[in-house]
């Protein structure tokens, strides 16, 4: 049995996000089982380093399956992106060793999301961003985001998973933000998180208060507050998806 | 009467290039004029600098029309923007002097084409980059591009215009290419192309051949030899519309 590692690019515009669906909806997850299913001639379960949500884009998900064929990974890399419609890629195919799990060796993983702050929308990125037209304070965010490094316990940003719905009050949500950077290039504002781990929603939610922080809705020390109410309800509304993409997972 | 000067953004995906056509096809100037008539209740003729083809995007089109309408230009930005699809920005909207005129009073164009130089494909920039595989040699590309500058007869890099099949003889041919730059930013290699005019698919032509170069299919001093045919069957291919861009409109 060999271990096949995939690094994956997807424009998550047109899917409903990565896990397969039983209401056979296009998904990012599915159409790599159906492409692998035709190289392979049988079904072959991928794993994901994650989910990712509807609209959410990848320049580095990683997934792995498992496959007893004799295929070299180069072979792999071209028959899967043969068989991909055009807003999946894979960038790149290696054999791992058998105990290496895409989900469960995860170290760390580094998302983006990218804001257009100008007063007119984007018509170029307009599935790649989230439009907002008044001037946000900069200062402020990159101030109040200070208080999210580190390890702490996020419930406050945790989204109900309805999923997870009975395990919730049981659940560990202590993370570690080891990088929460804001740049600012042109008009656009980029902000980069790397954790070790993220709860459901966990980014957006963020981006969401630092949103909110940035339009001068929340003063100064509210983001420490509310990761000390560890409550969902504290903390503001979940920003769009589309302004998301996971960039990069760690093993 | 006043004359109102619009700048431009568009993702030339989904349209049939600028020009309005008999066939009702969507088009950029289309779909601009029938927010003007639903916004001044009548028909308004817009005037573009120039068409852009089927697929070619815009960061910076520049367009005018004529009304006598007493909206201010913030008013007129914000109607044409909540009338036009997602697809289209108005980034800018003023009032000039009568005398403009988008298409003959320009000045200088720039265009930007995108080339994806790495093994696998894209899937977020699909639509906005051409994918090239194998390795291009940019310093022959940056050499041979050189030879382009100046004030030259470009003719060989004019593609017949089936609307000015007739007169394509005693045609003007002669433009100044003021600045062409190859950068390579990670995979991306992006050429930047400065003139006061360009003929009809030039760009794209001279990126074609640019390829080519970077190819190893044409040896140096190719450019220069095929400036001088003036006959575009001794130039290489066409590049794909997707890869340019209409940065900007000088005037």
């Amino acid at each position: 049995m060999r271990n096949i590692k995939l690094t994956l690019e997807y424009d998550g515009t047109h899917f409903n996000g990565w896990q397969i669906q039983p209401s056979h909806k296009r998904t990012i997850q599915g159409e790599i089982e159906k492409a692998l299913k035709a190289i392979f001639k049988k079904k072959i379960r991928l794993t994901g380093s994650g989910r990712t949500d509807s609209g959410v884009h990848a320049l580095g998900q990683v997934a792995n399956f498992k496959t007893t064929s004799s295929l070299s990974t180069a072979e792999i890399l071209k028959a899967l992106n043969a068989n991909l419609p055009e807003d999946i890629v894979v960038l790149k195919a290696e054999e791992v060793t058998l105990k290496f799990h895409a989900q469960y060796s995860v170290k760390r993983k580094t998302y983006r999301y990218s804001i257009l702050n100008r007063p007119t929308r984007s018509a170029v990125q307009r599935h790649f961003c989230l439009h907002v037209p008044h001037k946000l304070n900069l200062t402020a965010m990159r101030s109040e985001g200070r208080s999210l490094a580190g390890r702490q316990d996020f419930r406050s940003f945790m989204a109900m998973n309805p999923a997870e719905r009975h395990t919730i009050k049981g659940k560990d949500t202590v993370r570690t933000i080891s990088k929460l950077n804001i740049q600012k290039k042109g008009a656009y504002l980029y902000i980069e998180l790397e954790a070790n781990g993220f709860l459901y929603k966990m980014v957006r939610n963020i981006v969401g208060t630092l949103l909110a922080v940035g339009s001068g809705k929340l003063p100064k020390g509210s983001v420490r507050k509310i990761l000390k109410e560890k409550n969902r309800m504290c903390a503001p509304a979940t920003a769009p998806a589309k302004g998301l993409c996971l960039l990069k997972v760690n093993y």
